[in-house]
C-alpha cells in the first residue's frame, strides 16, 4: 500500500556554508524530511560528509526526521555513526555489506527504521528473504555517486514491480526513488508507485529569495502533481 | 629553516551548521589559514567530509588558504576534486598512494603546492627521493582518524630529526604537526623545529561569545608562546 | 526429497584442550558427523581454524564424516587444504568466490561432496544453475561469524522454499542448516524440510558427566522431536 | 529472435608473434568477427592483452568488427581505453562492476554496443533491469580465466533460459557462447538458442598449411552443422 | 642487553587432539613460554588457528605465558580478542596495520606487552620511532606462512643490527627469532644477539615417549648450546 | 662495479600486430635483450600483455634474453607463468608482493635471475636485507604505468646511491633504468651508475625503413655516449 507523498530534499545540493539555515528553510518551505547522500568515494566515486554533520543539524535544533542514505562499503561502523549522530533512518545497498540481514538487524537494535538501496541494475530478488524487515525500499533511478545524470526509463517498470512486491508483504514499506526527479516526472513516477521522493538540485538550485521561505515556489511544484493521486 | 609560525585551526571540530560563519570567526580571530582533514572511513576509521565543501566555502567568500589532509586512499581523484574546489595546499599519506612521486606531480601540475603526511611510526626515509617536491611535511603527533589521543612522545625526537632533514635541503619546506596540540604545549613543540600548528577542539570547543569574534582568546593563547621563538 | 535426518555438532564450541576426547565423546553419544566452523576474519568477523585441526582429527582416529563449512574468502586454497586433510563434504559461500561453479567443480574433482551456503539474505536464485553439483544445501538461520544470535524467523519460510527448489531437482541433496537450533525448535525446522541439524552451543555447553559419552542426554533432546517424522 | 549465426575465434589462442596475418588468414577463411579475451589476473587468474593490441590490429589495416570480452574487474578505465583503441562492442561481468548501468552507459556514449557475461553460476535474474541498453548476452559456458576444461552441460538448459528472456523483450539480442565449443557440439549449442559462438584453440590450433588461407577446413566445419538450422 | 634466554615452542606443530596435554608436556620438559602462529589466509597463505584456542588453555589450566604473534591483516579486531582471551606478548607485522602506534597502544592499553615482526626483507628502519612502545621485536627467519623452509642466512646479520639498535635505546626488549631454528644452529643466533627462539616442528616433531615429559631430550637440546653464553 | 653497458628496448611500444618481426629486427640492429613491461590496472593504471607473449616469441625463435618487469601485484602466480613461458630475468616491485623474499626465492628456484624495482619515491632503505639475491635493480625514473613523462631530475641523486649501494656488496647486479632515456641523455645517466638501459618509444618509433634493420640508427645513436665511458 503505497504510504503519504512524502518529499525529501537531500543536502548533497544545499549551500554547506549556510547549512542550518539552508535545513530550517526547506523545511519552513514545506519538505517532509532531510535526505543524507553519504558517499565514501569506494562504494561510490565521490566523497561527500559523514555524521558529524548529522550531529550539528541535531545540536543546531533540527528535530525533523534525517533519512540516511549510506552509498559506502562497508558499512556496519558507518550504522552505528548514524545511529549516534540522530538518525531515523538509515538505508545501505545490499552489495556494500557482506552480511546484509546482520546490517539490517544493527539498524533496528539501534532505534532506527532500516531500508535498502538497489542500484538501476540490480535485481529485487535482492529482497527476497529480509522484506520483514524493511520500513523503506530505495528504488536509485540514477546511478549513485555520478553527476549530472536523467531519470533512467527503465526503471519506470522496475517501480511496478516493487510496488507489487511490497504489496503483497502487507507490509507499510515506503517506495523511495532517489534520481532525476522533477516537478515534470514526479506525477508519473508517484504514479508508477513510488511514494517518497529524494530530490538535491532540482530543489536546492531553485531557491527564490522573494519566496517567504526561499523553497516554497519549487516545493509546491512538486507538490501539485502528487495533488488528487490516491497516496 | 624554519618558515613563520602559522596557526591553522581544522574545521572538522567546527559548527557544522554555520560553517561560513565559524571559518569567519575563525579568521577574524587571527588565524592564517583554514585546515581540512578528509577522512574517507577506509584509510582511517572515520568519514569526514569532502571537496564541496571546500567549494562551499570559496563560493562564501572565503579566501584564506585552505590546506587540505588526505587521509585516504587512494588519493588522485581526490587531489583533482580539491584542485578543482580551490586548495591550496594539499598534503597525502605515502602509504595510501601506489604512486607517490605521481600524486606529487599531480597536485603541482593543478597549482596547489604538495606535502606528505606521516602517520606516527612511518619512517622519515620515506621522503629521501621526494624533497625537491614538497613545500610542506605534516607529522601527525597522534594516530589519524582516531579521537581523544594526546601528543604521542616520541613524536618530539621525529620533529627535530624532521626539521634536520629539511634544513639539509634548504628548501623552504614547511614542518606541520597535528594531534594533541594546545596552548600548554605549543612552546616546545615549536622549539623541535615545527612552524605550521594544526588544532580542531583545542580551537573551536574554546568559543568564547565574550570574544569579538569568538576565537580571540584562544588564538592568543596559542599564538604567546611563540613569541620571542626565532620563527 | 528430505535426507535421513543428521545431527552435525559444531566443534566451534568444543574444549579445544582436548578436541579428541570431545570428537569421540560426542561421536559416542549419537551425532552423525562433525561439523567445522572456518572462519578467517575476512569473510566473517573471527577467526576460527584451519585444515590443521582436521588433520589432526584423522590422525587421532576419527574415521566419522566431516563436513567443512568455509566461511572465508577466497575458497579455492582452503578448499585444495581441506580435501588433503582429508574432508568429506565441503560447502562455502556463493559471495566467497568469483567463480563459483569452477570451486564446486575443484570439490567434486577432490572427491568430496560439494555444497553452498546462504546466508540469510542471499535470494536462493543464486543456485539456478548449480544445483547438478551439489550435495548440500546449507541455510544459514543466524548470519554467520557473529555470536548470541537466535534463529531469523523468515527462515522458515525460506527452508519451505528451498525444500520445494530441491524436491524439484529429484537429487539426493540435503538441506542443512545451521545457527539458533535446539531442541526446542528443532522439530519445526525439520517439519519446514530441514535434514541436517548444526548445533555448536547448544550441544557442547550441554556436557553432562553423569553420561556414559557426556552427551547422551543432549543428543537425545535433539533427535526426539525428529522421532515420527517423515524423514 | 536468434541473430544470423557468426562465428568469433578468440585470438587468445593465436600466434602472438604473427598476429597480424593470423587475423587476416582467419577472417580470410570466413570468420565473422574477431573475438578478444581480456584478463587482468584479478577478476581471473591470467594475464593475457590489452587495448594496445586492439590498437596494433586497427592500425595494421583490420576493419572486422572486434568483439572485446572484458574479464577485468573494475572496467571502467579499460572500457575507456578500448573505445579509443576501435573497439566494435563491449561485454563485461555483472559482478565486476560496482555500477552495472552506468558501465553499460558508458559503452553506449562511447559508440560501441554493449554487453554482459554471465559465469557459469551467475543467475539470469541479475539480467532483469538492464535488456533494453544489452546488444550482446554472453554466457560463459566455461569457468573464465581456467584452461583446459569442457562445456559445462547444465549451461544447455541456461541457454534455452536465456533464449527464453531474450526473445520476450522482442530486442535484436545476440545471445553468444563461450568455452568448449567445436564442431561437434556447435550445432546442438544454437538449436539451444545461441547465435554467435567464440572459439579459441579449437580453431586456431587447427591450423592447415595446405588450406588456402590457413584456416578455411575448420570453420567451413564449424559452419557445416549450422546449415539448414532457422538462424 | 640481550635478555635471558627463553624456549618458546609453537603449537602449530603440535598434536592439536591433544592440545592441553601437549602444552603440559612441553611446559615440563622445560619450555618457557608458548608461542602462537596465527594466520588468516590472506597476510600468509594458511589459516591457522585463533583466539578461541588461546581461551581453551587457559580454562585447561594453562598459567605459562602466551606468546601471540599475529600473522593477519589486519589486527586490530584479533589484538582486542587475544587480549580478552589471555594473552601475555602480543606481536603483529608492521605491513599489516595501517596504524602501527595505534595498534601498538591498542595492546598495551589491554595489559599485554608489545611487539613487532619483520619479515625478512623488511628493513629495521620500519621500527625507528615506536621503540619506545616495543618489549619484543621478532626478525622472522624464513618467510612467514610458507612450509618446509630453512634459515635465510641474510638473517644474521639482520639480527646484529637488531641487537645494535635495540642496545642503543637502553630498553629491555627481546629480539626473538623464528623460523629453521634447530638444536644445531640455535648457538650461533643467540651469539648474532638473539635471546628468544621460536620453534615447531623441531621441538614437536622431536617427542620422545621414553623421556618422562616427552620433549626433555629435545629441549635438552636446544638448549645446551646455549650454555655459557653470557645472556 | 658496474656492469657491461646494455641496451633493452622495450616491446610495449612495438607493432604488436607484427611482433616477431620487430624483435627480430631490434636485435638485428645490436639490442642486447628484450625487456617486457608487464602492467595489471592494478599495481599500475594500464593492462599490457602476460605469459603468452614470452611463449610465443619463444615458438618464433627469439634466443636473447628476455628481462621481464612485472607491474603487477601480487606477484606470485605470474613469476610462476613466466617461468613457465622461458624468462631470463625477473623483476618486481617490493610493494606489490607481501613476502618480498620469498618472491625472489621463487625466482631463483625458477632457474631465472631476479631483481626488485623501486618506483621513483621509494627508498633504497628497501633493498637491505635482499641485496644477496638481486642480479638487477631497476630504478624506475618515471613513474610506471603512467603515458608521457620525462626523466625525473631527483632520480639522478638516486642512481648515484644505488650505485654505491652496489658497489658496497662487491655483486654484480646491474643497475637499470627505465622511463624518459633517450639518446641525449643516455651518456649522464650512464656516469650516474646505470648500466642497463630501457627505451620503448625513444627506440621503436625511430624506425627507419632505410636502415638494414630499421632500427640500426637509432641503436648507434643509444650507444655512441656510452663509448668511453669506463663500463
Amino acid at each position: 500500500m503505497q504510504q503519504p507523498f512524502r518529499i525529501a530534499p537531500s543536502i548533497l545540493s544545499a549551500d554547506f556554508a549556510r547549512l542550518g539555515q539552508e535545513v530550517d528553510d526547506v523545511l519552513a518551505s514545506g519538505a517532509d524530511m532531510i535526505h543524507f547522500d553519504v558517499m565514501d568515494n569506494h562504494y561510490v566515486p565521490n566523497l561527500s560528509f559523514g555524521p558529524a554533520v548529522c550531529h550539528a543539524l541535531r545540536n543546531y535544533g533540527v528535530t525533523a526526521e534525517i533519512d540516511v542514505h549510506l552509498m559506502v562499503s562497508p558499512v556496519d561502523d558507518l550504522i552505528r555513526a548514524f545511529l549516534d549522530a540522530g538518525a531515523n533512518h538509515i538505508t545501505f545497498h545490499p552489495e556494500a555489506s557482506l552480511h546484509v540481514d546482520r546490517s539490517l538487524q544493527l539498524i533496528l537494535d539501534g532505534g532506527a527504521t532500516a531500508g535498502l538501496a538497489l542500484n538501476p541494475a540490480t535485481p529485487l530478488s535482492t529482497l527476497d528473504h529480509v522484506l520483514d524487515k524493511l520500513s523503506m525500499l530505495l528504488v536509485m533511478t540514477v546511478n549513485p555517486g555520478f553527476g549530472g545524470q536523467s531519470f533512467i526509463p527503465a526503471m519506470m517498470d522496475k517501480l511496478r514491480l516493487a510496488r507489487a512486491m511490497i504489496d503483497a508483504t502487507g507490509n507499510a514499506i515506503r517506495l523511495e526513488v532517489d534520481g532525476g526527479i522533477n516537478a515534470d516526472n514526479i506525477g508519473e513516477i508517484a504514479r508508477a508507485g513510488a511514494d517518497t521522493f529524494v530530490s538535491g538540485s532540482s530543489i536546492f538550485a531553485q531557491r527564490s529569495d522573494s519566496d517567504p521561505n526561499r523553497y516554497d515556489s519549487i516545493l509546491r511544484a512538486f507538490r501539485e502533481p502528487l495533488d488528487g493521486l490516491s497516496d
